[in-house]
């Protein structure tokens, strides 16, 4: 561990076999790389301890540049994979990355943010939570994800799914499938996201001439399983009855699943349900679950693409990033 | 939002109708109340934007007290939901709490480890992970979780899982049902959670007068589903057979599943088997996942416990802590 020093790029591309070029473009993000080489050189990297330059440097000044990264709840997979991927990036640039979870509560953003500040970091990654004003936010370059608030620092970008597709294309799907009453299952907390998503579901069902019926868009005040249970079961109760629901995450729709189980309606003969996000869950789940999936590689990287730039001085290269998403098709639908 | 600080206890204890008592027990942490009111508790703290007195102390004079948290991997939501219990606990006693995700990389980990140092935290809570010695780990109180190394900082305290408890009754709950050729998947890397549910599944089989069997170790290089399918799928193709396999987490249980069915092997039918941690996986899988259930809101909860206690100068009450697991029976068994 002392001599780790000694081992650089060149170590890690002869025991590989591969070109120090591409070992290269792996750690610094860089160009094209397939997969599985991605994966190979970042195994060797940790396994022969290689420590990129600009981290090593920083270890020896003890002057690491930080980068903090706001997250609302890093047990939802779908954020905590984001943080993942950006964190590890950012760290082979040479930059420790705080993670700082909010819990969705203003209270917390603001003292994260206060800490921040006083730490002097270099830059900010923002991953979802309420589009809430923040007096407090450092003016450093920040990328926000999943979140476009109207205020922003200058040096800023902006990177969503393309939601209003996602909404659409999960309509769509059920559509085509000959479904005409289509039901809703969302956030009632009116997140961008969301409404975004609700917006393609009403698109496609006026393409498909559906009038829309405000009885069939359910909400619950917390995403998870339970309160989709509890939402969809309801519902079924109080004599709803629609032949397909199109859920705003994964964790709703599988909530969904267990209350039209419960109701003996058979899942996709009676009624076809679509999830959003593609998290381990929607392809492991009893009935694998067709859904919208995020590209959270894409947006990954995108991110800390943008991040860079800004901190090295130069401008983003756009504002707003739409990233767009795809239909996973499985037994759901 | 400006007149955050005129919200008080009372304040929340009004719009709830309950005691001062009680709100206060649920914010300091201290003394018991059921979920339902904890949870009725928060929500109102959070609705009403409620700050604590010690937080609002930091926020005012720009010196909150930071907690450091080393986590391998925040993608695993055994580690994710330690990370959240323990950070909001802490947020509500005051303390910013930054995570820093090491990814198993000793690098990365030196790395956050000299940020924090220069950051001057008050303390540490580091979660899993090798059990590598760190000559850089800061002098502060310390609680490891999941992780027992010989050598440690002065004030600090360990709080592990009876591990080798739920390697004994994972492997009992199959022998009771009958099994005699009892495989078990592990990790290849020796962590010491591992070796310890390993100890407790040989004794369960020595207790049963049965013989060990090295070649029904299987192990994997990666904790994940894929290199579970891939092990259990190659030692079934070498002509290994066994009634029973008992895994190191429910992820390997789910690749293990899935490779079993592949081979079109019954389960729990021609074979049985068992998970370790008791994460949503394991409930929400095709098959439920008979499980060793660790107590992730006990470890947390003691982790806050024994931290601020030696942050505020008093010894911890024990050096080292085991909490029970439990068996949690479900359809693979």
């Amino acid at each position: 561990m002392k001599d780790r020093q000694s081992v650089s790029i060149k170590t890690v591309s002869e025991k590989l076999g591969v070109s120090v070029a591409t070992v290269s473009r792996v750690i610094n993000g860089t160009g094209s790389v397939s997969p599985e080489m991605r994966e190979r050189v970042l195994r060797a990297v940790q396994e022969l301890g290689y420590v990129p330059n600009a981290m090593a440097r920083g270890l020896r000044t003890n002057s690491l540049p930080l980068v903090g990264i706001i997250v609302p709840d890093i047990v939802n997979e779908f954020f905590s994979r984001i943080v993942l991927n950006v964190q590890l990036a950012l760290a082979q640039r040479g930059y420790s990355v705080f993670i700082c979870n909010t819990d969705e509560r203003h209270d917390l953003e603001q003292m994260y943010l206060a800490s921040l500040q006083t730490m002097q970091i270099r830059g900010l990654v923002c991953i979802s939570g309420y589009d809430m004003e923040n007096e407090a936010w450092p003016e450093v370059p920040t990328v926000y994800i999943d979140r476009n608030p109207e205020t922003r620092v200058s040096d800023s970008t902006s990177i969503e799914s393309d939601n209003e597709s996602g909404g659409y294309q999960a309509a769509q799907e059920v559509l085509r499938r000959g479904c005409r009453r289509v039901a809703l299952l969302t956030d009632d907390r009116r997140l961008s996201t969301a409404v975004s998503r609700e917006t393609g579901y009403r698109k496609a069902l006026e393409s498909a001439g559906l009038p829309a019926d405000e009885s069939l868009i359910l909400t619950v005040s917390r995403v998870d399983e339970k309160n989709a249970y509890d939402a969809v079961s309801y519902a079924l109760q109080s004599g709803k009855r629609f032949d397909a629901l199109v859920c705003c995450t994964d964790w709703l729709a599988l909530g969904a699943l267990r209350a039209l189980k419960n109701a003996h309606l058979s899942v996709p003969g009676e009624v076809k349900v679509v999830g959003y996000d593609d998290v381990s869950i929607a392809a492991y789940s009893a009935l694998p679950i067709t859904t919208v999936r995020q590209d959270v590689d894409e947006m990954s990287r995108l991110a800390v693409e943008e991040l860079v730039r800004m901190m090295e001085g130069k401008p983003c290269r756009r504002k707003n990033w739409i990233v767009p998403v795809s239909l996973v098709r499985r037994e759901t639908t």
